[in-house]
């Protein structure tokens, strides 16, 4: 069959299993969920037996260290996904909540009513737990999903393909409401964001090349999360030893990831005083430090950043350190270099706290905390699905919520309008 | 000037604009649009030969008589714009609006803040008035915009223009927060709504060729309203009074309206009961009637429906008639026909209005209570930028809060991630 043919049928096949899905009951959806824990957990060889083909294939095509680690399905990482399967299926649903319904002059009652979005794409690397993470957080939210992970992990993939029509077809739901794609050709992520009749909304996650065109290619909406360079700004009224512990946190406490401070941003009237024990600390852990002029003034060691590096996630143990005359310059530093991910700000001054809350266009903005909590677990969304740094529809941590939309109900008693 | 450097250099000045408006206080709007009111209200003579001399134009490049209507500004149309400014000064601004702000199992407190979009671009034809309306609802959500009417109404809006500049400037913001353009290229389209970088989000408003038109090639995001194929659905257990009142309103009370009944829908048990009393008042009123063969059955008079007629917006004094078996025939019509903007069913059964509510997958799903109030003023939103009859974003009436987007806000103490 054709590519196209192929995706087309897929799609034809998401929409039909959508209505129904839709419409299934809290109950249903949560018993599809466990039988889906079932059925991976009694088939835990035939997993791990299919990742091993993948394994085995990738280490002759000479995949990195990196991406077998993140191939590999252990036995605790099946125990994981199970969890999680247990998790979603303890969160609240979202779909038909009402909200705001109140009487209207006219003497009709009007609210809002959540509702999934339809058919979910998602589009994933090499990791084949989110296979099930996936699945889940469109099952649980209405939706019906089509599931493109990465060519490496296909035989994986399959194997969790099977455990999740077990789960649906045992809870009475079509097995179609999850689809897994059998083949890898890339054209078939090309048709998958072409597709609006069948596919209502993308969610790509992976580095930000594939996310950037996938976003230019597409025309189905995409959720998209490009990158992550996360600020803190130590301003002049910061208490110091709080300054000194996030900025720490922000940066140590993992490199790698989306929510770490990149560049660190530090009140002149401060720079001398926090930037020398700050950097102590840092380079202990083996951060390499690369500051502005004022900054390499205060601290020795420090390489001189250029203009790229205000603009660049490191994802490393790499910090940029800027020194500012205060908030203003704070904020219009972010406002250039930013990727309106999350920052944070330092401060014991109301005033200045309420003005950067305000003001900052970030995702997540915060308050003398880190920005390590810019996370769907620690805002307790209870899961996520991905982090947006759009603004459309859905940003920061993305959710349930962050799957369905609303729909206004009117409930009348013969009312007409004059 | 090249029409992309203009363009750009709009979107440039929109984007500047776009944070010092984001940032003003609710009093500083208010002020804006109090004075663009008396701006217009001392503009008088200006605006009203601004706006003979586009009739005179329009007549003599021979527009029609309707367009010329909704071209033409009279005193009374004046009044009504500076009242409009007043109704959007009075509505709450929903710029800054902390919910859900709750402490986390770590300590911090994480909320949601509601925040402007940035720049929202309106493209629009004849009316001049959707110029100070578009724009009191940009300014009042924080937004600055870029507005592009009509051809036809060039002189008119710029006379409206400069009342904005001179209100904007009054209240100490950028005159460049609303730009309308002094250009009727029909490229400055096609650059305004591919600037994602100037621009983020664009409202069309005009027929459904333009807007298909422009969804097809922005790469900013659209809200969009296509059309209103809405439906009555008469269950079985109708109350006869309100089926017959409400098929009336939703008809006849405007037909050029996109929430405006297309569609009758009639379960067969009730068909010869209700069709002949309804299509007498309905004939009576000048209404075409297009039925199914059962439908032709009761009503003598009614000409055949061809499967087009299911899936047309008539706009005009013209029903199409359809006897179902029941809910699920109903609903299975709706999904296959429906334009997904408003359905109402009419039934005193409350499992039936349950199941309708929850499965019809409309912006707006109704019972017992006509089509016609699918609106934003009816809703209580105060104001409407549009109808969207997408899913991701906004859904169904658009008023100010689906101009904003909401960003996440930490407040810690210190709090560093574990």
């Amino acid at each position: 069959m054709q590519v196209t043919d192929y995706m087309r049928q897929l799609g034809q096949q998401a929409r039909t299993a959508a209505r129904i899905v839709a419409a299934a009951d809290t109950g249903v959806k949560n018993r599809a969920l466990l039988a889906i824990a079932s059925a991976i957990d009694s088939s835990r060889e035939v997993i791990i037996a299919a990742n091993q083909k993948d394994l085995q294939a990738g280490e002759q095509s000479g995949l990195d260290a990196a991406l077998l680690d993140r191939l590999a399905l252990t036995p605790e990482r099946i125990d994981g996904m199970i969890e999680g399967l247990h998790q979603v299926a303890s969160l609240a649903d979202p779909v038909g909540a009402i909200s705001d319904l109140n009487y209207r002059p006219s003497g009709i009652q009007v609210g809002k009513m959540r509702v999934p979005l339809g058919v979910v794409g998602i589009i994933y690397e090499s990791r084949p737990n989110v296979t099930v993470e996936a699945a889940s957080l469109c099952l649980k939210s209405g939706n019906a999903a089509i599931l493109r992970g990465g060519s490496e992990a296909l035989n994986s993939n399959q194997a969790l393909a099977a455990c999740l029509r077990t789960g649906l077809a045992e809870a009475g739901l079509p097995e179609t409401a999850v689809q897994v794609l059998e083949i890898t050709d890339r054209a078939a992520v090309g048709e998958l964001i072409t597709m609006p009749e069948y596919v209502d909304v993308v969610v790509p996650r992976g580095g930000k090349g594939l996310i950037e065109r996938i976003a230019n290619d597409a025309t189905v909406t995409v959720i998209k999360h490009l990158d992550g360079i996360c600020h803190v700004y130590i301003d002049d009224e910061a208490d110091a030893e709080k300054a000194i512990a996030i900025t720490l946190n922000a940066k140590t406490h993992r490199y790698g990831t989306c929510n770490t401070m990149e560049t660190l941003l530090v009140a002149e009237s401060r720079a001398e005083e926090l930037l020398p024990p700050i950097a102590e600390l840092l380079v202990e852990k083996g951060v390499e430090l690369r500051g502005c002029p004022r900054t390499r003034q205060v601290l020795n060691g420090a390489v001189a950043a250029t203009d790229e590096d205000w603009a660049t996630e490191y994802l490393a143990p790499i910090l940029s350190v800027r020194v500012v005359q205060g908030l203003d310059e704070a904020m219009a530093h972010i406002e250039q270099y930013s990727s309106r991910h999350t920052e944070s700000i330092i401060t014991e001054n109301y005033t200045t706290a309420r003005r950067f809350l305000r003001e900052v266009d970030s995702s997540s903005v915060m308050v003398n905390a880190s920005t390590r909590f810019a996370d769907g677990f620690e805002y307790g969304l209870g899961a996520e699905i991905g982090i947006s740094t759009d603004k459309i529809h859905a940003r920061g941590p993305v959710g349930l919520e962050g799957l369905t939309s609303q729909k206004y109900v009117v409930l009348g008693d013969g009312h007409i309008r004059q």
